[in-house]
């Protein structure tokens, strides 16, 4: 596809996948999109964060235009403060793009440089769901935007064009049940639910990651394979067969002591589970923006 | 020390500790106990296993007297199913100690070799608690034994000398809250309280196994750094600073937003969660077991 001048490349650069959109103009006509994502946990190699930014920008066939910038992986371990994360997230994005024009949007809603996003890392740190929510409301001016990701859900109000939310950082956005650290693929089976049903017993739960969300989801068949994008806890394949295995885990049993009926009610169990604590959050949300 | 017959070698073979124990009978005397632990994570690097346990037998000068065998590390993930784990760690003690005298224990409280084993292996898998709640019992016979562990909580009822638990696998046992999978080491917060304060807020917490409950400890100083035996999650130091930013990773926070009264008051939080759970299986089996 033929353009003149060099597309803006968005950027969400996040602790578990790093996500990103060209999009060039067309006169006359909507922009055009082009996105690509790739899963890559900064904790486990945070050198590699460079050279994955060339490769998606390459995928993107990428030219010299404006890049714009949220992230979330300055939550990471990886590092000891957000100050410390943004810091390195920049420095990822300015040595993979020597010279470019780097804007890093704040929860506010501007771009900054990454000069001024380091001496603010509190306004720059998961600032995403912002401009999400922004771009929502130039369409959707009354309604409440629901994200739920991988790793976790956001609730955000929108009201009368605006961006309405009462948290901005991720701490305060918990407390207002804004954020909901809870999702559909990487979350451990244990922090949905203490107990499970296992026959007609209520059976408490192991805490050692042996299965993830994805893995219920899996096995309810509501996840392809395909989207399994982790590595499973065991190492092993992101398939139905494995799920039920890891689920099995979950009350420390294995697939010779429980059967598919079994398994399923664990998934069950643990989907109602988060489905539970998600709508909770969704009333806590929606009870301050009534009508 | 001197002694005439070798010893018998005790062997606790968990998934993230091995502990060895030597017995030496004295005649006209109680025996002598000389024991060793060591962190061991099997689902790390299964092969070592087998210089481990010759390491802690080398560490406790063990002759070539018989061996008594209870296992954990059969729930790791490293094994697809109890029995392959059984097998996998009975190789690895017949491959240490050759044609060395190996009984296994069973919940049921016999010893059987290690063939008879490997065919039983639901009788065989995690049967610590059972040799521990009848040695008590010789000794006090109707009490409530609790032992929390770094990882889990045995809650074993010892009535009229006799082991009187109602669970007697792990899943039976995490039904019946003899087995409260919850310890004070490993557990990763998220599994211990869905919500801590913050301020005047409830905040809810993060999924990412961002901090353990033995970094809750180190804050409040029931644990010493010396006994914060496992790797810390973002990989520093087991000491009360770096504890602190784990637990400020709870609720999404860093230690430039969270002071030290705030911290306190998280882990003050996730401690009295942990203590509520423990309480309430405690009071589950006794409920059991009156008078």
């Amino acid at each position: 596809m033929p353009h003149t001048t060099p597309g803006v490349l968005g950027w969400d650069i996040g602790g578990a996948n790093v996500k990103a959109v060209r999009l060039d103009g067309r006169p006359g006509q909507p922009p055009a999109l082009h996105s690509r994502s790739t899963p890559f946990e900064i904790q486990r190699d945070p050198e590699a964060l460079v050279p994955t930014l060339r490769r998606l920008a390459a995928a993107l066939e990428a030219g010299g235009g404006p890049h714009a910038v949220t992230m979330t992986a300055e939550l990471s371990q990886a590092f000891r403060t957000k100050r410390e994360g943004v810091g390195a997230v920049l420095d990822a994005v300015e040595a993979a793009f020597p010279g470019a024009d780097v804007g890093v949007y704040t929860v506010g809603g501007r771009f900054v440089t990454p000069a001024v996003a380091r001496s603010i890392p509190l306004e720059v740190a998961a600032s995403n769901w912002a401009a999400t929510a922004r771009l929502v409301a130039r369409f959707v001016p009354d309604c409440l935007l629901i994200d739920i990701g991988t790793t976790s859900t956001d609730i955000i109000p929108i009201a009368g064009g605006e961006m309405a939310a009462q948290g901005r950082t991720d701490p305060e956005r918990l407390a207002s049940g804004e954020l909901v650290y809870t999702g559909a693929l990487r979350t451990p089976c244990e922090a949905v639910a203490s107990e499970v049903s296992v026959g007609r017993a209520r059976c408490a739960v192991s805490a050692e990651g042996f299965a993830l969300m994805g893995d219920v989801y899996l096995w309810t068949g509501r996840l392809s394979p395909e989207d399994y994008t982790v590595r499973a806890p065991d190492g092993r394949p992101g398939t139905r067969e494995f799920a039920g295995e890891r689920l099995a885990r979950v009350v420390c049993a294995d697939r010779e002591m429980l059967d598919d009926e079994a398994i399923g009610r664990i998934a069950d169990a643990l989907s109602e589970a988060q489905t539970g604590t998600v709508v909770a959050a969704i009333g806590r949300v929606r009870a301050r923006h009534p009508g």
